[in-house]
């Protein structure tokens, strides 16, 4: 409370806190100072200032992706619009954000003024209609609907993994009301039928029964919470598996029983055989995107297939539902325990034992770098991958255990994951945050640097210094000027932005060795900010994108 | 043409160069790859790759206001979202620019597929509907209609002055098409009534007959090209004149008849006298605004005004419609000269005499900042001044005539103003950018510095340094951490974002003495950008501001 009077604001920061978020991102506007006092008074939030609205909704992205829930403050119009492509990230990528938006007095909308802000027509809720397509719950505040509304909309967004919206006219949000007198049912829906589940299982059972099987998984287990339980799950079985890289990080990519990440045509052997020539396929939360799937180029007959999805299992073409995906991992869980005669699939085919290609002291490669930066990673690594050659180099190595691995592969928006990392390092202090990101996407973003530099976080910032938009060079134009970008002085980006020698170290790699001296000065320096200009040549692509470009 | 067949990305930007532009601002993205090759192709048109796609719309918006018509490219999705917030405010201020985004392959939308820049649902037309509110004309382009819908938007932009939206996917954009037969039609609709005009210019003769009267014109007289028109009447009159601070630098400020800057309720004497006690007052294109009339503070009697606007003109309370704002200009241009006992509002008191009031070692104040600029400033200045502390300072401070002079006071974007001077500076290389902000705002858009360097640009960027958002101080929260900003050293940016010496000088002053030293550096320096920080106290306003601040 700001002044002894509990208000709309303070219920609405009280239901963000028992939701899970310690701290709100955003950036102030004159339609939502009053009801920033509320945070700045709250002993269970803190405000942590963004340089700009879009920064704001990718750093809320990445806190919610790690912290299971999420809130950003904009201001009315410009401030909202400015974030509205970090809410579509959020939605496309199950991020459960809240974005809580100000706006002008009720009395001064209700008189249709032409107030700044607006677009001058007298029209105040065009903006909240914007929302409604990339947002799963959305409400404008009033002072008969508040406490419904806020449930709902924070209620559904934890349930959903998908951002809501609330717009807050300034008025509004210091008006008195009640404190909640119960807690927010945040327990997802769990809408199974009895005989659906009992009816799969049977299927399942007689369908397994005798298969070489594998085991496939993707990023809806995460979304929906179900990590631990698809763990679970292989912990008690021997069957190989794998993910899309989309899903990559949700098992341990270390066991021997990793086939690898799937890319579909072009997949390493190995993985592509445990996948496509499994007498059974088991998928679980799996969308095939095109960038995940190298253009929907999966082999893969649905008659030899056990899917969980999200709110139904199927067994070759036969549908069961409704099925939580919780129930029906549940019930794959049991039967194949069950003593029935589950045989792994052999993997097929030598794995790829790494040998760097590029002597220490010659110009790095990226068929080197990715693989000498993931041997450093550690089970407390925090990784963003950014949508370039970083998350096409990481994805198909096979990362320590515990490593969380975190890009955007469906949304793809450039630029995202410098302020998610940031908002990621901040729910998760405990983790440290790798960066991996080109230097045409750092640009996009990169005055929220300076945040990352005022809230004394730690990340290993690798930027790729590859003179411009290289994965759209492998696309097309490669020598085209749109795929420039203008020059930087990327040694003094940190210095610009407010680092010291307390707060930074600033390094750059041009060779192997530097890159591994660097990695260990990184090691070294835990407490700071470690900002690594790494130099590769500005057509060299990690493998992957070059199978995939020449596929196209 | 990029391959010797006329596409229809040819026919779009053959038509875009018709319509005025010879630059298009943009990022590139895999969907707009193909078709930015016929942007390179042509022999009209040159590629300015924007930092990102806010920079790019805020660019295009000030290239606009200069040009008359402006276009801009994004991707689909992730693109046009982060732009759409400058394409509103395109909306909001009269910007004529066109927005062209790219977008998948109508095969793969047809088949629905996850595609990577979608929600992953299928739907392909979600963010052209958000288009819809903020343009006022969009389509999806096909072969069928794409000859129909480009002439049909590129049209309804210049003749409404407002933003339009194109969807082209990759594939549509390479199809062959005939080239254009025939010349768009730009001129704007002109829907007068005869009659109503004939009545009108009868009650307006008898009613300014014999009236002290005063012209009073604002932003519609700029958005509809009548500024020659208006310049025109008050030439061949007498009668004393204001504008908002909308419609800055549409009249001769230096003029004995120049009565100032309406600021309503917070208005020097003279101007207030010479508006609000005007026996007639005559209103040109005027908008009240929250911001432009210091909450709507302005006392106006309607029954002694005449007003002239978009589609109709009134005299008291008698509306004659309709009547175009070009005819009843005209009309009302007619009947002050038409020998009528026209009588000029003489304007009373004092003009206030500028006089420094801290001496030039002393620390810089705003009351001196915005003067020592403003008499710097010649014809051929293009100012850009920032909706905070800039706008505020410069507005009532009379400017040179042939100033330009451009603001955002209406939809208030912070950050707008860099972008928007790089566009605004390329149109017009004839004049020379200066451009006004403080440091939160520049916050927010800075990596365009590197765009306005790459470009060769020559503006004088003041970057008001005051420690945080101090407008927002100003309104609330004086103290408060949400208005502060993260520490950034400013004379480091323009080096990080690629100056040399050989394209920018960077400037400090902390007193008058400094700021005049600096000017007449930027004067001896026209061929570079001059990158001058000028510090002002945490909670230094400008007098406007000063006196609004206290009125709410």
């Amino acid at each position: 409370m700001s002044n002894n009077i509990y208000t709309i604001a303070d219920y609405l920061f009280e239901r963000v806190a028992e939701a899970g978020a310690t701290e709100v991102f955003g950036v102030p506007g004159d339609y939502n100072l009053l009801f920033l006092d509320n945070i700045i008074a709250s002993d269970k939030l803190r405000w942590v200032g963004n340089t700009n609205e879009l920064n704001a909704g990718y750093a809320a992205d990445g806190y919610a992706r790690e912290r299971g829930f999420a809130a950003m403050v904009t201001t009315f119009g410009v401030g909202e619009l400015s974030a509205i492509n970090a809410t579509a990230g959020s939605y496309a990528e199950f991020a459960p954000v809240l974005h809580i938006t100000g706006a002008p007095k009720t009395k001064l909308q209700d008189r249709k003024l032409v107030l700044h802000h607006s677009l001058g027509e007298g029209i105040f809720d065009n903006f909240a209609k914007m929302a409604e397509s990339v947002t799963v719950a959305q409400a404008i505040i009033t002072p008969e609907n508040a406490a419904a509304q806020i449930d709902n909309v924070i209620t559904q967004i934890v349930k959903k993994q998908r951002p809501g919206y609330l717009c807050l006219p300034a008025d509004v949000s210091q008006m008195p009301i009640y404190p909640p007198s119960t807690k927010l049912d945040l327990q997802r829906d769990n809408n199974t039928s009895e005989q659906a589940l009992s009816d799969f299982k049977q299927a399942l059972a007689k369908f397994i029964d005798g298969k070489q099987t594998t085991l496939l998984a993707d990023i809806k287990v995460k979304s929906l919470g179900l990590k631990q339980a698809l763990n679970a799950l292989v912990a008690d079985t021997k069957i190989p598996y794998a993910t899309l890289s989309w899903g990559k990080s949700l098992l341990n990519e270390q066991d021997e029983r990793w086939a690898g990440v799937y890319y579909a045509k072009v997949s390493n052997p190995i993985v592509k055989d445990a996948v496509e020539n499994a007498e059974c396929l088991i998928q679980v939360g799996v969308t095939f995107t095109d960038t995940t799937s190298s253009g929907f180029s999966q082999q893969i007959d649905q008659s030899r297939t056990v899917e969980i999805s999200e709110n139904n299992s199927m067994v070759g073409d036969k549908l069961f539902a409704p099925i939580s995906m919780k129930d029906g991992l549940q019930a794959l869980h049991e039967v194949l325990t069950s003593g029935i005669n589950v045989i792994p699939k052999p993997l097929k085919g030598e794995r790829e034992v790494y040998e760097q290609q590029a002597a220490d002291d010659a110009p790095l490669i990226q068929q080197d770098l990715w693989h000498i930066v993931a041997d450093n990673l550690t089970e407390n690594s925090l990784v963003f991958a950014e949508q370039g050659t970083s998350y096409n180099g990481m994805g198909p190595i096979a990362l320590p255990d515990g490593v969380t691995f975190h890009g955007q592969p469906l949304w793809g928006s450039i630029g995202y994951t410098l302020p998610a990392s940031l908002g990621a390092g901040i729910a998760s202090p405990n983790k440290r945050t790798i960066l991996l990101i080109g230097d045409g996407s750092t640009l996009l973003t990169i005055q929220d640097i300076a945040v990352m530099l005022r809230e004394k976080l730690n990340p290993v910032i690798l930027l790729i210094n590859n003179s411009g938009y290289t994965i759209e060079r492998a696309i097309h134009g490669e020598n085209e000027i749109y795929n420039d970008i203008p020059k930087i002085d990327w040694q003094s980006v940190p210095h610009t932005f407010g680092a010291t020698e307390d707060t930074c170290v600033v390094l750059k790699a041009k060779t192997a060795g530097e890159l591994k001296s660097a990695i260990a000065t990184a090691k070294d320096t835990p407490n700071k900010m470690v900002f690594l200009e790494v130099v590769t040549a500005v057509m060299d692509i990690p493998p992957v994108l070059a199978k995939q470009a020449a596929l196209f």
